[in-house]
């Protein structure tokens, strides 16, 4: 924890508006302490900002003229996406430099962000010790409890004494002083966990005291593989700064903190918020070259694109019974746009029951039983609604019979399918937030067209 | 902060699949004691599971069994939502006796979700320096500091003396167990900040010292009006245990925690993805009565009708082109579809700016710039392919460049939009995720209708 005062020099002198330009001009004089001084005086978020608006020329010169270390802190006041593609146009024996600033959890991230040949070139730079754990931690899936940890944890020998592990604090108190760790970790011969101690716990007993009988033996602690829900549920349930991660064989390897839990919840909403407006393979910023932007824009609308075809194949085939009463083509896109957006409702609902654990994905017949009671409610209210606007448009029963029938009966459709969708999704593990709006919108378009034309053909001379 | 230890007899003797069956059977034995066991042995996302399934009056059952502190410990387990469902069906002085119970971020929280006059009729019924307290945190809006922070904080005045805080903590051991704080607040006598202790500051000096002359002055500290933006960015650049929140005289007021900020950051993304589906007015669960949930939904979907009833207006218009071509019927929806397709993405990038600080809402022209250039590669890339298509079909060159046409020329006007949408709401503050897509969609499916169907008309003949 650092200091708790506040600076008094106020350092904001003129609280620039165009930070970037502001940053670009002392990029250009070199000096790093006026750099970093500068950086310090921004918030995180007008670091990024400032950053995101130099051209890679000018990114690249700000990471080789700061000392590692401040090159590093920039990093850290980035997302990861942008803090990969900062250290991709490096030479890799300066990014591995700068990455060994970080702690091991955010290398794992933004290595993770990189291409395999980009993150192994860095890699092979780096000390062989930290390259080892790189590697190893590049192993772990991204939202489990090995995904999450950090090496940066002090563990002892439970035969060590107090005495020793005072010497071993004050002789790396540097290395040390990054570590954001409450406890101290107490391990067998086989680094298998044994125990833990809070820093006060040394302050009082004799300094010849032997950790083992210092320590809390059997200590909470979590699987390397467990998922990001357990370890969710793990701190709700366990007020602690940080919880160890073990392997099968109770080896220790790492701590998680709740604030990489939190940090990891935030990304999955991220994701899920970005992946259901269709951004697809990561983060999109708009300093990114455009012909990346495009293409990566493209790949999800091109599948779109596809399914649209489907569902419009419909109306080809249905092109007489449409000729023959030209007022429906109103009302196609209508019935098949109100069915979608009752839909994404159902999904949305759907998906965040999910992730509180309020619905289990076996539990498809709960969900179509609640969606399709509600879609009758919703389908007739929204059905009789449409239905008497076409009626009194057109003053033809018929037409409304028909338009509004076929919103009710598709709406029906719609909520039960968009219910159940990310529940199937989820037991056949495939991202509901990508899949699920793609999925339900080609199969409610398809059956709206259908309901709207089928209908419509069953009393065509009366329309 | 709670024991290290593990409990090292498993609870769990049986992992019910379950959990609410087991809970309604213990509801009915009406033994408070086994049902905490019970309710402690499962995990917290399986107790909001458990009691989301249970109806309305076994829920009020279980909260009348259970003492106050375990019906909080309940409360805590559950979502906001789901806990002011609970509450607001008990007798307002039980739900006083809860509440009692909870931190004051929390309890404001709750009765913010509750209706006035259900709030008002439990604030009645609390103890009055409670209720003074919860009247007060209620007026502060929810994203900023005053409506994060927490009055469990511990304060004393300048001219006390190590011995009379080490005495009130005595005398108060119980009380500040609960409290989350590693701070102690120094005031003057007009509660006016003047500094802040550690907790260990107090171990060795004399205990005759005034905090005056122990405290760090010119603390760290935010201001009650201060937004979670500038909480996130406080605590990014301090990683401090919680931060002291003043008044615009300096008084203090309370204490916001960093898990705080990131708790209420993760509210805000539920909410954009809740929002952007189309599920407002707060959360949606499936075990809230039917018709509640059904006209939430409606209320949102006739909205959406109407603006769907503005963009089909444009078919009517051009009925007759449509007639003289019915083929363009089949592209109509596909031609809206994916625009609008476009445009969201579009709207999600500049979101995920916005919240993180890389654009500003002024910077229209930037964003409009950015997107128009990949409007035209993507319009013309969808462009062609949609045209190539529809000539294919039905071996008309003229088909295929009016309907790739009006799907390129939308295409950019979709991706423009979307861009600038969100940047335009929020200067007018309004909520980019609940009003973008709705808008986006409405403008551009009644331009793609519009460009279909003009440019057709001008080359009827030939179609």
């Amino acid at each position: 924890m650092e200091p708790l005062e506040a600076n008094k020099e106020p350092t904001l002198e003129t609280k620039t508006d165009k930070p970037w330009e502001e940053l670009a001009i002392q990029i250009n004089s070199e000096d790093p302490e006026q750099i970093t001084e500068f950086l310090d005086s921004i918030s995180p978020s007008d670091t990024a900002l400032a950053i995101s608006r130099l051209d890679s020329e000018q990114q690249n010169k700000l990471l080789t003229i700061l000392a590692p270390e401040d090159a590093a802190a920039v990093i850290e006041d980035v997302s990861d996406t942008q803090g990969a593609d900062l250290i991709e146009d490096l030479p890799p024996e300066q990014a591995a430099a700068i990455l060994e600033e970080l702690d091991s959890d955010h290398i794992a991230d933004l290595l993770g962000e990189l291409d395999e040949e980009d993150a192994n070139a860095i890699i092979e730079q780096m000390d062989p010790e930290e390259a080892e754990e790189a590697r190893q931690f590049l192993t772990y899936a991204a939202d489990t409890a090995g995904g999450l940890m950090i090496s940066e944890y002090l563990d002892f020998q439970a035969e060590q004494k107090v005495q020793d592990v005072l010497d071993d604090l004050q002789a790396n108190r540097e290395e040390y002083a990054d570590y954001d760790v409450q406890y101290l970790y107490v391990t067998d011969e086989n680094d298998r966990l044994q125990g833990v101690l809070r820093m006060r716990d040394l302050l009082f007993p004799s300094r010849t005291t032997k950790l083992s009988s210092l320590m809390i033996s059997n200590p909470y602690k979590v699987n390397v593989d467990d998922s990001l829900e357990d370890l969710r549920n793990f701190f709700e349930e366990h007020n602690l700064f940080g919880v160890p991660v073990v392997d099968a064989e109770a080896k220790l390897l790492g701590i998680v903190l709740p604030e990489a839990v939190e940090e990891a919840n935030q990304k999955q909403s991220t994701q899920q918020f970005l992946g259901l407006s269709g951004i697809v393979g990561g983060e999109e910023f708009r300093s990114m070259p455009l012909l990346a932007r495009s293409g990566r824009r493209l790949s999800w609308l091109s599948l779109n694109i596809v399914l649209n075809i489907v569902a419009a194949s419909v109306i080809a085939i249905y092109q007489d019974t449409l000729a023959a009463a030209i007022a429906l083509a109103v009302f196609l896109p209508m019935v098949s746009d109100m069915s979608g957006c009752s839909g994404n409702q159902a999904v949305a609902v759907s998906m965040r029951e999910l992730s509180l654990g309020l619905v289990r994905p076996t539990e498809l017949l709960r969900v179509l039983g609640k969606e399709a009671s509600l879609g009758v409610i919703n389908g007739l209210a929204l059905g009789i609604l449409l239905g008497a606007i076409a009626f009194l448009w057109k003053g033809s029963p018929f037409l409304g019979l028909v338009v509004g029938g076929a919103l009710a009966v598709n709406t029906v459709v719609a909520v039960s399918l968009g219910g159940a969708i990310p529940l199937l999704l989820k037991r056949v593990k495939l991202d509901p937030a990508l899949v699920s709006s793609p999925l339900l919108t080609t199969v409610t378009d398809m059956c709206g067209f259908f309901f709207v034309l089928s209908f419509a053909s069953l009393v065509l001379d009366k329309l």
